[in-house]
């Protein structure tokens, strides 16, 4: 009845306010949709993988252990961008009741500050696990073929994932600060780092992959899944589906025996 | 309040009215509808891909970078068919605030003028691509089976795709203009064109396919996806979902060995 | 608001007072819920399959030509089954304004004249049609390997499909007018008939195959799909759905090199 | 209008107060939510697997033979769990009208008694089936290698599923009144046992494999599922989830030829 007092109540328990809205654009309902979307697609099964959204100052985050496809707003967590640069200090504007946050966020973090990204979704697609298994069997192969005896298969650096000349392509842009898409001829180009015990301490080589890559939107991370952000919201979902695409394409291309790069003209 | 000023306005504006319809059936409506369909089945993903339906003159296009399962009748292009034809001189009678029109347009287009078309539907689905793939393939071992070395692999003209003695061949009609649908002996004929940089640079190569094979009711484009029309939307669609099904067939059988063409009678 | 006068007036036009009810468990509301279902399972894509569930002397019956997914009450054909023994003679009780009356219907009489059947399934699930595929292959190289070169494909009668010891095969009864269910170690067969050009063609190899496999609540049908009846529509569905399991099962058992039948005590 | 009395007669006759509930976390809603969701999975096709809730004594079971994804609270059953111990003797205190218990209670109650879980699930997911299969084929041909011809494939015991350095695995506990989660470098190992023509006959080696892997949450039945069980619905939800997610990537390692068990350190 008093909604002034309600909204004071509201700011100074836990600043509820930043996570309701009746606009389904909202970070807060978008996050719930997507991930939605996303249970569906499996990249998100079993509480794995995440989204996080960035509006102006304020970061919006899915929280860990959550079942993704039944997300509401409150599960979410908001942090304010500029004063959240030490991840060891991090302060979070407004926290849901339950739920821990996510060991994701200074890997969405890194998506915000080095590419000034809107979205960064973290998917577990088996497509994407696919792949980096399969660069590193073709690694091993390589080292196998110039005599050198390795059974262990760490500290293949420098991966890459290629592929050219699929029409899908085009859904990436050319890179930060670039205008424009990628063509149907140009090579798409995504890096893979290696896994770690702990998810954050993924966020130092994340960001000297994006340094390696700069004009990569997404990074593959070995036998976990891989991080993609965008622009916006909307590119960010569609470089993330495209890249799902072309991976599973990628993993039936080898399953017939066909070569990712091609020299078509 | 005053309905007829309303109208008036948006004549002026926009021609809004073209695309607002409580009838389910209108194609302002059956667009999204049939998009959000294909959006499930992995054709239109990550925004590509997409359907245009034609009532008469009048042509109903989806634009060009929207997410397709989200898809509402306000993001629908319209277009005058019979003042169309010069593809320079395209004037929308009807556009959305916001995105662009669809670089597929005068593939559509195509469709609709050379074959009477009513829809057509255009699908990145993988096992198209993965067709256009194992056909490169089977000509590049037939070049090397000649002691032609070649490890480029452009300028394979004239290939297309063909299967016989399944029973989903059914589904597709004789051809243009002729009565009665294909039968389970017969061979369902789809020709294959080159992919280009830009989307709309495939027109002439689409209608050359469709002179060529003046019965297919389809067209695959290599690396990229395929065109389907109909005379209905109805057939259109049905065509659409048979052809899909008889790729991912198809794609099975040659992983397990078997041959597309079979001798049975 | 003359109830009676309506009823009167429909009884002489269409009898639409048969498919017209507020019970979900109606047979005129049945067989559009099953086939919503049966398209996203892919066994009814591009019009194709239908079903048909008989309730005492009536049987409603999925038209030709419809897409199954978003078939409604209006669209069923009623038959009354006591009197449409001569499918030259066959009457529809009701029909719905649009459409033709499917191919398949004396194939679905065959179950419910000589089964008893309540509800019958027509799937092209490519999982069938792919156990079809293997069947074939198998019965060549045996040939090849007797030293009879044979290149047709043709008359190879006789084909069954088997597996024992999964435990999916514990939804099957033991057969017609048999109590109980096939246990683990039992072994399941699904006789497979020759396709015809026209569907309603194989009535006759359908019933014989009934006849040589007395206790199959299944045939399969080569390069086409399977008709899966049960005694009540309950039965008839979980039937279809462990089938379709169990040929999806089967397809990769093949290409992991594992046998379908095994000696297991 | 008199409640008291209402729910007296309810007592007396059937208890159906323990399946009314307006919380959707309430078990007797919240089962036919999982199977729903769970037959979209593929887990309990054909009205096979299932799923039950412990909520403190009270034991919420899926009855046997219902369609699970048209399940509805009225059809759970509910049994005491501190009156059940002796499975001869068990008596319902809460019956649906129709169906019979399910065979899978006394492996369900297993994980309720020895673990203390809170919920556990029955899927029959093909990958779950052909994880056993492919454990097949290894301890045949290590029993060939050493020259033991051994057509019959009965009496393998002790065989286990093992995977390690796989993101996913991190949704796992350590194990029974264990703190915490398994790391990406730990080995998830679920043990295997034989199947058997009754579900109820399974118990003893059900209980046998908890003994012996008294850290692990899940349970394979060859050619048959998985038992998969938590502490809270949630934990049980999203390490079957999670468990169905490494199945499906093993299946596909084995198919690119790559090993489940890795060295990365």
């Amino acid at each position: 009845m008093t909604p002034s007092l309600d909204t004071a109540s509201e700011s100074t328990n836990n600043n509820d306010h930043l996570i309701k809205s009746s606009d389904p654009k909202h970070p807060a309902n978008l996050i719930p949709d997507l991930c939605k979307k996303f249970w569906g697609l499996g990249w998100v099964t079993g509480t794995g993988g995440g989204a996080s959204i960035r509006d102006d100052d304020l970061v919006y985050l899915a929280p860990s252990g959550v079942q993704k496809e039944m997300m509401k707003p409150e599960d979410i967590y908001v942090l304010e961008m500029s004063k959240q640069l030490d991840p060891k200090k991090r302060i979070y504007l407004r926290s849901p009741p339950t739920f821990k946050p996510s060991q994701c966020t200074p890997l969405f973090m890194a998506a915000f500050t080095k590419r000034d990204a809107r979205c960064c979704i973290h998917s577990h697609s088996q497509w994407a696990v696919l792949i980096t298994l399969l660069l590193e069997i073709q690694s091993q192969s390589r080292s196998q073929s110039q005599a050198q005896a390795q059974t262990q298969t760490s500290s293949d650096s420098h991966r890459v994932f290629e592929i050219n000349n699929i029409e899908q392509i085009k859904a990436f842009g050319r890179g930060y600060q670039k205008q424009g898409n990628l063509g149907y001829h140009d090579t798409l180009r995504i890096p893979v780092i290696e896994n770690t015990p702990f998810e954050e301490d993924l966020t130092e080589s994340l960001e000297e992959a994006m340094d390696s890559y700069p004009d990569a939107y997404a990074v593959l991370v070995r036998r976990h899944g891989v991080y993609v952000w965008g622009d916006t919201v909307d590119k960010a979902k569609a470089q993330a589906e495209s890249l799902d695409y072309l991976f599973q394409l990628a993993v039936e291309m080898r399953k017939l025996g066909m070569p990712w790069l091609s020299d078509i003209s």
